[in-house]
């Protein structure tokens, strides 16, 4: 299963994908979609839906995780923040891929064991955890996360049944409880 | 001179087209955008991008005016509003159609000579200004005023030298001011 993670910014939207095989979860590819500065608005919003959409065509992604938000800081940037996400999950819904929302706070407990961890912890965790032989862009590693840590869940599902099979389960269902539709 | 007017929102999104002949404003068409109800947040936003894509491909619009957003009313329906405003704005982007914002306020005024005015008043002043048969629904009556707005203010540019030329031309600056790029 291949899992494409987008962290949705209205100057830097961070993209990553990483494929499971089995137990195991193998990173493929990252980067930053960055909009031209200085270009109209109509036109960053339509670079950052075609961007995705040629990585989508690219990847062939099963299931996108997209960061969810639940509130912003204030109601313009939570406009601009909505902009973004809007010409990304119309991407998404034109490739007819499948869109899992999964909070920032969740993403960073599953990777770091803290809902509270900062940026540089995640693109340690991000960077061990995909054995990558450079530190990911903050943004770009924040999406990496997201796309492990739902190709993680579904990977511990995988395994043959253990004792903690059950709880593991649990575990993705509260993960996967998380998605749009 | 043909305008689209774009009123965004999640739920109902209003156009409205109107072409410019001379001094003169028609009415060509209007309608509501409503995605399906039910379906995941990508396909409804998906929805509105293609609705629109094909709009613009039937009617070419020369300037498509959508409403300016100032401030939403909490950063939880900033988000929702933003969304909608992305996937629309992706879809001007992609058309290459000049993108002009206008605040409701200042349609408002141009329309009926209130920027307080209410949905009714400017769905009065939207069907007797464009001599409509039928009131519109309110989302393409504002939809409606925002191209009528746009496109009054050019037809005024276009008449005939008189006195008052020079502050129609400045009238219409003002509201150019508003465009995006």
């Amino acid at each position: 299963m291949r899992v494409l993670g987008v962290d949705p910014g209205s100057n830097a939207t961070g993209f990553g994908v990483v494929v499971r095989e089995g137990g195991h979860v193998r990173h493929l590819r990252h980067g930053v979609l960055r909009p031209p500065t200085g270009a109209a608005l109509s036109d960053r919003l339509h670079f950052l839906h075609t961007e995705l959409s040629t990585l989508i065509e690219a990847e062939k992604p099963e299931v996108a995780v997209v960061e969810r938000v639940f509130i912003a800081a204030n109601p313009r940037s939570a406009i601009v923040l909505g902009q973004a996400r809007g010409a990304l999950l119309a991407s998404l819904g034109a490739s007819r891929v499948r869109v899992v929302e999964i909070a920032a706070r969740e993403a960073k407990k599953a990777i770091t064991g803290s809902g509270a961890a900062d940026k540089g912890q995640m693109q340690l965790m991000v960077t061990r955890l995909l054995k990558l032989d450079e530190t990911p862009p903050t943004d770009a590693a924040d999406a990496l996360a997201l796309a492990l840590c739902f190709a993680q869940a579904g990977a511990l599902a995988d395994l043959p049944i253990r004792g903690r099979r059950r709880n593991n389960r649990r575990a993705m269902t509260e993960i996967v409880a998380g998605r749009t539709r």
